[in-house]
């Protein structure tokens, strides 16, 4: 049996990500991957690397949302914050973690720790450390909140160890039709079908193939028979606007 | 001569960012173009097609940023709530465009518009129009809130449109050192230079190179001498800790 949906927040910590030096792919697989669990990615923030941001942010989406997953700012250098700024949102003391600062002398192979590295050890009091079995330094979580690593790789290795801690709901699943069509024929009849099914999200994406206008379809929800109903009628829809079976795409 | 510096966030709307189901890149784009104008893009925030999300995200950005870029939401299907929700955050009514209204007639080559495409032409009492020149529905500026489609080769037209609705400052320049090398060891003498340049924005970005660690050291400002003084710094820093000057990477 699942419990109540429960829902999560992004917060996506970094000058490179709003200067556009690097495009993001935390987002997208955070939100896939979680609506396997079943947690709906309800919000995402992007914040620079200024303390302020992150503590107003994360205070904000950690009272909104069953989870909050930050992603950025925990390695040793002067533009990672992000421990810090979690520690004083929550008014919590920096420590240096023991058993982080032992995995972090195996990893540099070293008898003490320089102190860019120690502060790769140093979280808020009262956090859970989170396993980095890619480069050792760990995420941590502190109540509804976990703070992983920036780096893509590195994120999913902490996002994918910390199952055992989330919800199992009923996973969210999709189906998808696509079809030569513009969205504007469809939008009546598609107002219609979500009217009649509240429980399936229905959104409409339309996109240019080769310069000839198309649109996907998208319609999501947790209850398998009333997502294949409704694609069902969606399916319908494009027939009766003219559309051959055969120039239905589904996935 | 430049104005004071401008700031900007970037709304962007839509379930299909947040499922992952679509990879966001209108935020890299806006960043980066923001920046060559001297605007730095400060926050963004991801939110769902749900108007009072819509309505509470766009409040807050406009009252805080010089500027807000809305991105979705302002197509003709049910799920296209943008406009709607821009005029109940300002207390504004909808009123139909006669000007977007002749737009959609031409390009669709009809007469009169049906409902969903009227909706194109849909825009709070006050906005200015838009143009958008690949699909015609035009976007809308209202105040200091630009709303511009979500498919990225039409929000790229419509942006690109509208820079002389836009103060220029002083463009936002960079210089990036990249060396084989872990950046902890760089930590230190890297918050020295920071300390000393502090306006200069220091950035330390790590990655892995056929599973060897690198670095690329990031320095962003507007002023080229500072960037230049701060960069032979960082690349002397670099040398210090054992760089061959033909392993540093300069762009």
């Amino acid at each position: 049996m699942s419990e109540k949906a429960a829902t999560a927040a992004a917060l996506v910590i970094g000058n490179e990500l709003l200067s556009g030096r690097t495009q993001d792919t935390n987002l997208a697989y955070l939100g896939q991957r979680l609506a396997a669990r079943g947690i709906r990615l309800a919000e995402a923030r992007f914040v620079s690397d200024e303390e302020e941001e992150i503590v107003g942010a994360v205070r904000a989406l950690s009272e909104r949302y069953t989870y909050v997953f930050t992603t950025g700012g925990i390695g040793p250098t002067h533009d990672d914050i992000t421990a810090a700024a979690i520690a004083r949102a929550f008014g919590r003391r920096l420590v240096i973690d023991p058993v982080a600062e032992e995995k972090l002398k195996k990893y540099y192979g070293v008898e003490t720790l320089s102190a860019p590295r120690l502060k790769m050890a140093t979280v808020p009091e009262g956090s859970a450390l989170i396993d980095n079995r890619i480069s050792s330094a760990p995420g941590f979580r502190l109540g509804n909140v976990f703070v992983l690593a920036g780096v893509p790789v590195i994120m999913q290795a902490m996002f994918e160890s910390l199952q055992d801690q989330l919800q199992e709901c009923e996973p969210i699943r999709s189906r998808t039709l696509t079809a030569p069509l513009g969205e504007s024929r469809l939008a009546e009849g598609l107002a219609e079908i979500q009217r009649r099914y509240p429980d399936v999200g229905i959104g409409s994406y339309p996109f240019a193939r080769e310069s000839r206008v198309a649109v996907s379809i998208v319609l999501r929800g947790t209850e398998e028979s009333r997502l294949e109903e409704a694609a069902g009628e969606v399916a319908d829809l494009m027939r009766t606007l003219g559309v051959a079976e055969g120039d239905i795409e589904r996935h």
